[in-house]
C-alpha cells in the first residue's frame, strides 16, 4: 500500500486549477443547455461543408493511425504560407503546441513574460514546467510591446508571449510594432506570437516571410476555420526550433479525421472569406445591441467584441452571471481594468437574437 | 539574431529519434501504397458502423470545442467498468496518457523499469522527462514479472512498465502473476499496466475491482474498438493519481468527433465481440500461412502473431524487408532473441490473401 504517489517535486507543487471551465460543465450544473454559445470564440458559422464531408469520409478509415509526419497537411500549409516544410509543426491545437514549446524551453529558473490578463492556458503551461511568470499590464486595452520588451530585458526572460490580435480585448498591433518587439528582445529570447485570430484581420499584421529568427507563430483551425472540436493547430518558425518538437511530441497524437477536415477546410478559402465577412457583420450587430443597452463596444480585430459595462469588475461579473442565467454563454477578462468588460463571441443571427433579447433583461437585475 | 535556441538542459540533450516510422513514410519512400497494412496492430475490421455514423454526425458540430471534462465518455466508462468517475482519466490515446504519467512522475534521478524490447513509446516518454531507464530481458518470450520486481527493488524504481498482453510477442500473464508483481514492488513504486490488447483475451487477466493501490491501467479505443486514428485512450487508477493529470493535461485536447465515436463504439459490445472472434480466426490463418512456409507462429493473446523465422535478427529483418518490398507492411521486435521473429497484425481475409501470396516469394530472396 502506498499512502501517496511519487510525484516529481514540480508536479507535487502544481495547483489543480484549470485554465477554463467549459460551457458543458455550466450546463450540467444548471440542468439546462445554453440558448446561445457566445463565450469560447468558437465559430458558430461552422467549417466549410467540404471539411464536414471530408471528416465523415475519413471516419470510415479511422481504424488506421494517422500519419505521424502529418505530411499532407504540412504540404498544404507549406504551399499556403510559402514557408518550408521544416518550418511548420502540426499539433493538437495551439494549446497542445504551447505545451510542447514550454516543455522545450521552460524549466525552474526560467522567466517568461506575458501580459496580465492574456491567455491563461499559456500561463498554465509555463507554470506547469516550473517557469517564473512575469506579467506586465495592458496599455489602453492592448498588450504593450514596449513594456513586454522592457520586462524581458530586465529579467533576462527566455520567452515573451504576445497574442495578435489580442484575446480577450480584440486589439492588435501592426507588423512594425510586432517586428520591433522581436528586435527589442534580449539575446536568446523567443517571441511566442499567438495568431489564433489572425484571419479576422483585414490584412496580415506581420508578413509570413522573411521568418524572424526569434519568433515562433501559432495558427489554428479552431477559430476562422470553424474546427475547434477537431484540435488542429500549427506552428511556424525557424527550422532548428521546429524540429525540436519531434524530440518530445506525441507523434501519433493527431486524429486522422481532424487532419482530413483541416485539409479540406484549408482548401476552401472562399468559405473562410465568407466566414470572415459574417464575423464582421456579427461584430457590428453586437456593437449595436451593446450601444442601445448603454454598453460601449471596443473595436475588435477578432471574432468577438469586448463590451465595456461602464463600471468595475463586479458590475461586469454581475452582468455575465445574469446573461448565463438567461441561457447566454459568455466570458469576461480576468484582470482590472479590462474586467470592466464582458466578451461576446460572434454568432449567427439566431444567436445574436437571443443576446438581443436577454441583454436588456439581464441589465435590469444588476 | 539568435544562433540557437534556449532549450532546457533536458530538451537540448534528447535524441531526435522517433519511436516509430509510420507506413505512410515508407509508402512515400517507395512511391507505392502497401497492399496489406499488417504492421501497426490496427483493426482492419474497423470500428462499429455506429461509431462511424456518430463521427459523421459529430463532424457537423466540430465548430464547438469538446467538453474538457469528457463527462459523457467518463460516465459511460464508469458504467462499463464499475469504477468511480474520479478513477478514470480520458486522454489522447495511451501514448498521450503515458506522456502525462511520465511528466507527473519522472524527472532526472528517477529510475524506471521496463522489459528490453517492450513498448518504445513508453521509453521515449521516460527518457524525454530525464528518467533513468533500466531494462530487464524477456523470459521465454514474455515480460518477466519476477525480474521486473527484482530490478525495481534493486534500483528503488518509481515506475515499472508491464504490457499485458505483451506487444510485440503476444504473451500474457495471469491475474495472480500481475497482482503478485504489484505486491512485490517497493514502497511508492507504481505499476504501469498497459492493457491496450486486453479485449482480445478470453477472460480478463486482472479483475477491474478492487483497484490495486499502486497500479494504473491503460486502455484504448485504438485496438479492438478499431479507432486508432481517433486517439482516444483512458487510464484507470487510484483517484489521487488520476486527479493529478488535471494539473498538467491539455484540457481541451480531445477531438469531439473522436469522443462521439468512442461513445458509440463502447455502446456496441456486440461489434466488439465479433471483432474479437474475427481476430481469433485471423490469428489462426496467420499461423497456418506461417507453418506451411516453415515459420513457427507463437501463441498470441493479442491481435497479432509473432512468427519465429528460424534464425537470428538478420534473417527476420531480411524477411521483413522482403515483405515490405512486396507491399506487405509488417514490423518486428527490436531486441534479441525476440528479433528472430516478425510480427503480423490480424487482418481481413483479403489482407491475409496478400500475405499468403507474398510470403513464399519473400522467403525465396532471403
Amino acid at each position: 500500500m502506498m499512502s501517496d504517489f511519487p510525484f516529481t517535486t514540480l508536479a507535487a507543487g502544481l495547483p489543480r486549477t484549470v485554465p477554463f471551465v467549459g460551457p458543458e460543465t455550466q450546463e450540467r450544473q444548471s440542468g439546462r443547455p445554453f440558448r446561445a454559445r457566445l463565450g469560447a470564440n468558437e465559430s458558430a458559422f461552422g467549417p466549410s461543408p467540404r471539411a464536414i464531408e471530408a471528416m465523415a469520409q475519413a471516419a470510415r478509415d479511422v481504424w488506421k493511425y494517422g500519419d505521424p509526419e502529418n505530411f499532407d497537411l504540412k504540404s498544404a500549409l507549406t504551399n499556403h504560407h510559402g514557408v518550408a516544410r521544416d518550418e511548420i509543426m502540426v499539433g493538437e491545437g495551439i494549446d497542445g503546441l504551447l505545451g510542447y514549446l514550454c516543455r522545450l524551453l521552460v524549466e525552474p529558473g526560467v522567466t517568461v513574460i506575458t501580459s496580465d490578463g492574456a491567455y491563461p492556458t499559456f500561463n498554465y503551461h509555463v507554470v506547469g514546467f516550473g517557469g517564473n511568470l512575469v506579467k506586465v499590464p495592458y496599455r489602453e486595452d492592448a498588450e504593450d510591446p514596449a513594456a513586454l520588451a522592457q520586462a524581458a530585458q530586465d529579467t533576462g526572460a527566455r520567452l515573451v508571449y504576445l497574442a495578435n490580435p489580442d484575446n480577450p480585448m480584440g486589439t492588435f498591433h501592426s507588423a512594425e510594432r510586432v517586428a520591433a518587439l522581436a528586435n527589442a528582445l534580449p539575446e536568446r529570447c523567443l517571441l511566442v506570437l499567438d495568431e489564433a485570430y489572425v484571419e479576422f484581420l483585414p490584412e496580415l499584421p506581420l508578413p509570413m516571410l522573411p521568418l524572424l529568427p526569434n519568433v515562433i507563430r501559432f495558427r489554428t483551425f479552431s477559430k476562422a476555420y470553424g474546427m475547434a472540436g477537431a484540435r488542429v493547430g500549427y506552428a511556424i518558425g525557424p527550422a532548428p526550433l521546429i524540429s525540436a518538437f519531434d524530440s518530445i511530441r506525441n507523434h501519433f497524437g493527431m486524429s486522422r479525421v481532424s487532419i482530413a477536415g483541416a485539409l479540406a477546410a484549408l482548401d476552401d478559402q472562399a468559405w473562410l472569406g465568407d466566414v470572415v465577412s459574417k464575423v464582421a457583420s456579427a461584430r457590428d450587430r453586437i456593437g449595436q445591441i451593446a450601444v442601445k443597452n448603454g454598453l460601449a463596444p471596443l473595436p475588435s480585430a477578432a471574432n468577438f467584441v469586448a463590451l465595456d459595462c461602464g463600471g468595475d469588475g463586479q458590475r461586469a461579473k454581475a452582468l455575465l452571471q445574469a446573461l448565463i442565467e438567461r441561457g447566454v454563454f459568455v466570458r469576461m477578462p480576468f484582470v482590472p481594468p479590462q474586467d470592466r468588460c464582458i466578451r461576446i463571441s460572434a454568432g449567427t443571427q439566431a444567436d445574436l437574437d437571443v443576446l438581443d433579447e436577454a441583454l436588456p433583461d439581464a441589465l435590469t437585475v444588476i
